[in-house]
């Protein structure tokens, strides 16, 4: 005859850049600042070790060792974060644009020293008909930024829009089948049944009572990325296998270079 | 002309008891465990660590320093969780009831080997006419339990209840004003304007995909449980402030213990 309160009513953080805002927090707190997590959109939580994303040149992963003496002079950092392969990397004399669509990630870039910095996407960069790069940097796993094999045709399009001849991508992406946790196997067998690659993980970022919108992560094994790549243009060319994640360098075709 | 796929719908993690499955998941696989967090419905979470809830005796923390010496012969533990009061009192040689409303955590007390535990509420318990207790554990801030000023007399006269003559509640609480954190400030208000007490926190486990369902906690200064208590049958005997949080003890007045 009553209606009790419910307990379950459904309610969201509030929308903001919950990713930037934690690097923020950690610039001006370190291992004081409010912890920072990532959300797939099965309920799985994650805590993100934010200093990581603060470590630079030595401390970077076995995966991503490479990359220090494999970019060339214009470096696009596709995803910057807080900087860490940005900041060496002009350091050591080349001409880097660090790029994020999170502005708080910027405001980190720019306050540790980063010269050049871009807030937005890779296609809202192309559209501003940038000086070509030699390298772009998909470091931490940010081949996940394809977002899914369509998008991820568009996204690598873009890049070859704004590279050099001989340009490369450097980057880390992790095998999604390389896996027997039964969690992730439900999570492919969702996205099948959706319609879904398996490989695509939706996520935020979330930090104190924020979380970012939720976004698209297209995890992907070698072969997949090397058809992928081949469509828009790209060469894989190297390939270190890792236990996760591994690491893929894809060279621009000749004739696909930027005027 | 077009419906987008939204990027914002409403999702919510599987409910059950993921406080248990955690405490699970840890004794099987220590600090490989998943992760286990708290999630307050502002959206603030933090990261639980599993660990301190399974250490004994010496490593309680300052504020519950006291319970090993003053707890009598017979003992509820409230909300034991994995067993960490209640396994070094009965090791002492008191016999120990372990109560938890989470199925996953009287599992974990028994296989730890607590002898004598209870699955549900002290309502429950309370109906099936158990032996009078000595001593009520609510700690690790378990006055929480109280979960708002009108639930804490019941449930404090449930207590009552099942109490021995000069019974005692030794637990622990926090201080909802003692800090100057704005998302916390943010949150008193809020509950002022919902005409809830400020002090009250509504949170829900998570462990994998898994969240239990909402249930609120209420954390009141010492005056304010000391006047709760009052209104219950209890007295403040002692008070130990902290930082966070502060230990405080109630005992039964004469005329209300149970026969």
């Amino acid at each position: 005859m009553t209606t009790g309160m419910s307990f379950t009513r459904a309610w969201e953080p509030r929308v903001g850049d919950a990713f930037g805002f934690a690097l923020l927090d950690y610039l001006e707190h370190g291992s004081e600042a409010r912890s920072h997590f990532i959300e797939r959109d099965d309920g799985l939580l994650e805590t993100i070790d934010t200093g990581v994303l603060f470590t630079q040149g030595s401390d970077w992963s076995v995966a991503e060792a490479p990359v220090g003496d494999r970019a060339g002079q214009r470096v696009l950092d596709v995803g910057a974060g807080a900087g860490r392969h940005a900041l060496p990397l002009q350091e050591s004399g080349r001409e880097v644009v660090a790029l994020d669509v999170s502005p708080g990630a910027v405001e980190v870039c720019r306050r540790r020293g980063v010269r050049e910095t871009f807030t937005g996407t890779v296609f809202e960069l192309a559209g501003t008909d940038p000086e070509p790069f030699d390298t772009f940097l998909l470091c931490g796993n940010n081949y996940g930024l394809l977002e899914s094999p369509a998008h991820g045709l568009s996204f690598l399009g873009a890049l070859a829009e704004v590279a050099a001849p001989g340009a490369e991508i450097i980057g880390t992406c992790v095998d999604p089948f390389a896996t027997g946790d039964p969690l992730h196997l439900a999570y492919h067998e969702r996205n099948r049944n959706r319609g879904r690659h398996p490989g695509q993980i939706r996520l935020r970022a979330r930090w104190s009572d924020v979380a970012t919108s939720w976004f698209d992560y297209l995890f992907v094994p070698v072969e997949e990325l090397k058809e992928l790549a081949e469509r828009a243009g790209w060469e894989l060319v190297e390939y270190q296998p890792g236990s996760r994640p591994y690491l893929a360098v894809l060279r621009l075709h000749e004739a696909r270079a930027a005027t």
